[in-house]
């Protein structure tokens, strides 16, 4: 598949075919990971692949009970089952029925990838620039052989349940949790909020006349929350540029 | 390109041809990085580009400055010069005269584009999830088009500076800055540890069989640092789990 394609349709996938991931499969998924740059190209980077192994077994038990239980708040924090969401055609119930029927499945998933760092220097966010690109790179990839996935960062919950089960040294961490199987269902497009409202030039909500979005792209709806919020309101308490 | 060409072909560019970039192929090239996946799909990521506005100018300035002063903390640090590396002809040497030149000449590369957040809930490591993803599509859309780049975090020096002069509110920050550029002149291979080192199955440390690299992968030198350290030595003050 050409890149652009794959950049281009790669979204969440949150139901899977039960069919096994062939070895050949993950293996070139997850040496289109590691190509990914890191700082100083030290390659923090470490892919622990849950399939059906004993301790595998225990993970994905621990994943489920902690996706279903960060689920369950967001559900009701985010009033997933209020307003319109009442209505159980409405895109937002059928939103809160998809994400519910992901983490009831989620310990089935036929492979759990939990991207590691094998040795933090701080939890600082610029940390992130050494795995998550490895992480997009892995979706991209299954994208291409036909799989689907999802980034999640639910494993905070039970992050240290996790690391005792599966033997992570002291120094090392986990910074996503990705899901992969063959795509079950229906998926929709990758929806993205206007070129306009994402890039600027020159200066902080500047325009780039030139940002353009190509013709037949589906936008997410309503304006950038996250600008309403800034626009809206005074910053949050914890939420200082320190 | 096919994704996987770009993905295993896509390296650090450090020094870039004066070709001022089309528009176009910025659009593209942004359009590619905004559809990447973000927490909850908030799309956190807001992409500035610099080129020769009055404002770039002057950030431009400052990021030469603090890309300067971090490569001359990094090479003393790091012993560039001490070693191998007082053989001018030897690898060690060669890379700090790459970066000698990335830094003296960065405040010029055609594009800069400074990877921001819009609104950071906090500066923990997941947070970086909702933007690092975007970065790397952006070098993969660049990589397809014929130009490279790199992601620093070396603006961390002058961030508020920037953030200043770049009129950024006060909840937004700077996740990376990429130059880009058409590449100038040779640059080498992708070269990562074997995947035996970055791929575990079941748990830690325990190799995946499956997970061999391809025919004629080149590998980065030595072992993987951060196993070292893990076996070496005591993990440091600042290196807990929390």
């Amino acid at each position: 598949m050409e890149l652009f394609e794959a950049v281009t349709t790669t979204r969440a996938i949150r139901r899977y075919r039960p069919d096994p991931v062939p070895e050949a499969d993950l293996a070139r998924m997850l040496f289109a990971a590691t190509r990914a740059p890191s700082g100083s190209n030290r390659q923090p980077f470490r892919f622990l692949v849950l399939r059906d192994g004993p301790r595998a077994r225990q993970a994905r038990a621990l994943l489920g009970e902690a996706f279903r239980a960060m689920w369950g708040d967001k559900r009701s924090d985010d009033r997933y089952d209020q307003g319109t969401g009442a209505d159980r055609s409405s895109p937002k119930a059928r939103m809160a029925a998809a994400m519910q029927h992901f983490v009831d499945h989620v310990d089935q998933a036929p492979v759990i990838v939990l991207a590691c760092v094998a040795s933090w220097r701080d939890r600082h966010v610029t940390e992130g620039a050494s795995v998550y690109p490895a992480c997009q790179n892995l979706l991209l990839a299954a994208r291409d052989l036909g799989y689907g996935g999802v980034m999640t960062v639910w494993h905070r919950l039970v992050e240290d349940r996790l690391a005792e089960i599966l033997a992570l040294p002291e120094r090392a961490g986990i910074a996503a949790t990705i899901p992969l199987g063959r795509p079950a269902g229906h998926h929709g497009p990758v929806r993205r909020h206007p070129l306009a409202d994402l890039v600027f030039e020159d200066r902080w909500d500047q325009p780039a006349g030139w940002a353009v979005d190509p013709p037949g792209t589906r936008f997410a709806s309503g304006p950038p929350r996250t600008t309403d919020r800034r626009v809206a309101g005074p910053p949050a308490p914890d939420a200082g540029r320190a």
